[in-house]
């Protein structure tokens, strides 16, 4: 592969480098210009920006500025590229960066931040990991190794200024119901620590205020957080401006399901090889408004599973929710949190795993009223010891302890 | 395989047959006794007691007695179950009864039934199903044939009193805030069509009416609905009454996560070879307190998926909705149907193939505000040609139509 | 499934049954007819006819008579196949018959019939298994269990007369340079115990004296004990006479590859669902004169293997041979077995399990002169404990005894 | 990863560079020393040590200089290590150097190397490989496309003096049966040509004299060429002399089991991250006088092939081989050859296919004389358009040329 079409370089901010950007907006300027079948590589930042350190204190976590967040790589113009095409893109490699070989994930706290269970898991945590060639490991969850699916949290083309006007109002509305909540209920719009490429100027101001936020997933693909688009895999995106303007960002390492600890991949620096190409006229032909893809072909392969079911019943109150699938695997990660304590680890070191480990969650039943039924499959040879129920369980696979913050 | 422990007659109603139910109580008596370790055949019925025919109108769909369902077979007695062990149940073979090897699946219509979708597909439809040894096609379904993932939709111990009561009160509750709404919130106790095995008398009487209906997976199982629950699994149960009372039903040849059509899957009569062991006292050691599995070694392996995408978005309102996987998993069912209907299906066609092919239904992210991300992974070697997005859809791949509902 | 379209009685030999044979030839009449597209079910024997016995003695296997082999059901007659076709044969279902759901697995006596490893296990032994679902187990075998991938060892067309011809006269010139090896080079045609179906009189005299013996596998297909031939597989056999002839038998629940005992799979009667169909000058339109076929979706999915290697050295002398894939395959298979007597099986016991369990054996490395090197996969999940090396091997995990002949 | 353990200049020769040989002998001085536990990067020149280019001309593959293979990385000393350990080497990841992605596969001369099916292509042939991330494409075989397995198709320990010397011993012996045949039946010690590390002198002199050739694999792993030797395996060597001594080369980004055309992956350059540990005393304790090893998690996933069979009776001569494995691949391969001629290949490109594509070799069944069947498994996702027998071949897939020898 030759030289990257866009590198980045870790020493420097974000904001000073031409290549980058945090926030959606069809104005920001095209960093690179590619041709359908040309073959590519990006360097990504990780997602924060570098506020993460590979140390044993949570502070970082605790304190980072999402503001900054995600730092994605791009946008990259397509030429041909037309609004009602189809962008094909092949990720035909991913992996970390050899000059920052490393990965972190964090539990943010209820106050900055946040995740799928802060109510039960409000403090800040940190894991830090080691890349031995494809597996993981951490110094902070003992016992556990696993390879990775390398994938972009983030990935997508940029949205027309009529979808990102729908983005912006629509957001907006669910944040009018209840403004004051901890965490919000979305993320709107801030000049705050924008970034936009080469964008300067009186524009800057403009599209910094207008620019959607990185955090959801949307029609153009975006922070869909799906550890499926690994190696090989080939996406459709749907066009919704001339050029396309691919960008990309939030590389992964490795990540489960859902995500759950929001900081919840392990996250790290990156690159990909990208192929692109063109199907003009796909969306119409296919009726698309949103990304389709096809996995690749190397995902590991697990022989045993061991998996964990959730319904949609508050275990807070014991209140019966309609079919809430959302509730449904948040009982089955708790009911997975608790089972792992009882092989050594501490309840956020549970959390950590089941937010970084390539578990599957699974909507299995979602008609059976009033109950959707989750499933969450663990895969059980992550582990160094057997965690499959027999005479009792072997409270000493795990141990050690996540990274706390200062008190 | 040696005489059925449990064998149902085809030809005659379930309530004429001691080993057969279709309540929860813990005074169904036991139709059967085992010790841990044996092994043995239970035989069942189809969920709707044989309501359902195999034909080309979908008017038994239309008006199927939904007081009749789920028909199970047991409750099998374990001797040496007491509260507080852990059930493990071996699903050694799962299959067809012989005698009866066809099956169906249906869109129930919204005043009687409804399903997931039903807003959108009010109507009955139905499809009925050839089984070709291992494989499933239906001439109402022209273009597709996949390997069956035979599964009991419902499979679970008995309640104690105590959580009988629990779950009778915390769905009436649900119910109340709308008691009204069709379909209904949740399916409450009814003595109407009640069967519960050898019971007889005033006994009967009270437990027909406190009984729990079978509709919904609870903390003891039941009607959950995963397709995974197949060939070569272990089941771990938590034990509630003495005897553990074990029953299953609703065998599924096939099913799609989810089973989106609420009759969704390939709905069937068949047979289970089980083996059964205890952990005494195994709720406590590992802190369980609803069922955990492991699935079996022969799924059906697939190399080539097309994956849609779904987020929180309502589509009928645009509205945002705050990190709902119900709602996500929705829309990229819709998003499959829409692009199925390129290639010469019907949408309801669509909905068919959905609820019983084997696809998968993940939540990939459940952390990034506001938008859940459900994903749905359609294997596409099922169709008879390419539905990968190439130049253009091959509209002739489907055609014909679901049996429809006289007018 | 309706009534099989040959069924088998087990309480009678095969010579009175008219829908079976044990020679391959192209005048044994067709005991059924069906047409391209059919779906129907035929019965096979076993291949020894039911001269082996569940029970603890081998000296029905050191004493069988090994002129009644195999026991084929067929041929079925295919309307409109002619020599020069494809026949489409999909094997929809396979499975023992209910009715005997049993197996057995023989090392072979020297003296009578031999194996792959005879010189080094010249005596008989046997195991007897147990089917508990899509499970084998057997008590001769203790602390082994798995998945069966049920597969006929045996199936092909009709051999043309000319290639019957062939077969013959190619066989007879290697019996030829050592004609009273024991065992010996090849079986070659004789009358005694041959059975022939429905044929009689002075024509059963000519055929019975003729007819290729059904050991080896040849160009129609025939003993070819590929154990991937399972469930769900399509396989194209050229056709060499009218209607095509198929048979079928020497139904294994599982083998391992190369099937080194020679009775070495898990042998039993049992059933096949197939569907045909022909491609009409299919020989010529792809170039074929030999079968050709695609596994079924459902085989054992395995994470976990231990891989031995062999490589074309005899052990016994230290002399090298010029890249010999059968000796390389021989010290796979004797180092494997060295292994497992580590774990508390004696050696007879482990070549029982690699002749059964579903081992893979590969040709790794063909070129690299003078040694080939082949290996041999054995899927560690099959034993109830650890067999890959660690601090010491865990003596424990085998036990018991093969069954012995009496003396 | 940091710096290389052993770095190599692609730009130099071998032999002038200390961290190689292409020899075996006990006395070739370690290259670098590690520790049990220890985790560290190789890298490796291609095997022809760069005689090899990136052009359209199979000249440089006609007049290779075979003396000069294979070139090896190390030998590595790892501390502690003992006659009669076992060394733990896990691959945790292997691939191509970033400056050097491209690679190449040659079908070798019958004067100069010669290969599996000499006889039958005896003449030159080339293609060469675009690394496109994990998927490799050739210029000179159109319409074939598919991901790698990359694996080291050499690696092994330091053979002590006494082993060394039965190799030499057995293999001088095997020559001098008929000690002119082209090609040779084994390559003796030559001292031409010989790269030893930084041995010098008259003890270069010696070893030079003595050493093994690097081409067969031996009872020290070796030459195996056994391609899912592949990311993440763990391989337990024997330890044979102080140090153990590990060594490896010979780097393929792909290869079909077999590696039928000699030089028959897709041969580069490469590096290798290996972890390292020790096993004191493992090869008593487990019995171990060759390599073990344990794939890796992350092969490619294949759900569709084709599988062609092969028998051994010689197709040259009709004669009837008894039980010859070698014979029946060599059936096998060619079968397929011939049938992907039918797609618009010549037979030189189906063999290139074939020896670098991730196609599998099985020894099906050995013991039904006097035929073994052999079968070779095709993955049909590799082509552009579909194989599989239907009404007629499509003869464009392929098209184009394999480069040839200049005239």
């Amino acid at each position: 592969m030759a030289k990257p079409l866009i590198s980045v370089d870790l020493s420097r901010p974000a904001h000073e480098q031409d290549g980058l950007h945090n926030r959606w907006h069809p104005e920001i300027p095209p960093a690179a210009t590619v041709r359908p079948g040309d073959i590519f590589r990006l360097e990504m930042k990780d997602w924060t920006d570098g506020q993460i350190g590979d140390n044993d204190s949570a502070d970082d976590v605790r304190d980072v500025d999402l503001s900054v967040v995600h730092i994605l790589t791009g946008p990259v113009h397509v030429d041909g590229a037309e609004p009602g095409d189809l962008l094909v893109v092949d990720l035909l490699d991913l992996g970390p960066l050899d000059r920052d070989a490393w990965g972190f994930t964090g539990i943010f706290a209820r106050e900055n931040g946040g995740g799928f269970l802060t109510d039960v898991f409000p403090e800040a945590r940190k894991a830090c990991w080691d890349f031995e060639g494809i597996f993981a490991r951490s110094r902070h969850l003992p016992g556990v190794r696993f390879p990775g699916i390398v994938h972009p949290g983030l990935i997508g083309t940029a949205p027309s200024a009529e979808l990102l006007a729908t983005w912006n109002r629509r957001e907006a509305a669910l944040v009018a119901t209840d403004p004051d909540r901890v965490p919000t209920l979305a993320n709107l719009p801030t000049a705050t620590n924008a970034t936009l490429g080469a964008l300067r100027g009186a524009q800057f101001d403009r599209v910094a205020a207008e620019g959607a936020r990185t955090v959801p997933p949307r029609e153009h693909g975006g922070n869909c957080d799906i550890k499926n688009l690994s190696r090989g895999s080939r996406i459709f995106f749907p066009v919704y401006v001339d050029g396309a303007r691919l960008s990309m960002g939030d590389m992964h390492f490795s990540q489960g399901d859902g995500e759950i600890t929001f900081c919840g991949a392990i996250e790290m620096s990156g690159f990909a090889d990208l192929h692109v190409d063109l199907i003009k006229g796909g969306m119409a032909k296919y009726g698309l408004t949103s990304p389709l893809f096809k996995p690749g072909p190397v995902e590991p392969r697990f022989e045993n599973y061991l998996v964990f079911e959730g319904i949609s019943v508050d275990e807070r109150t014991g209140e019966q929710r309609f079919v809430d699938a959302t509730l449904a695997y948040r009982r089955a990660c708790l009911a997975a949190i608790d089972y792992l304590a009882n092989f050594g680890y501490s309840r956020e070191q549970a959390l950590l795993i089941l937010g970084t480990a390539p578990i599957e969650g699974r909507i299995s039943g979602i008609v059976d009223v009033p109950n959707a039924c989750c499933t969450l499959y663990l895969p059980t040879s992550i582990f160094d010891g057997d965690i499959v129920p027999s005479s009792g369980p072997i409270p000493t696979i795990g141990g050690g302890s996540a990274a706390l913050p200062s008190s």
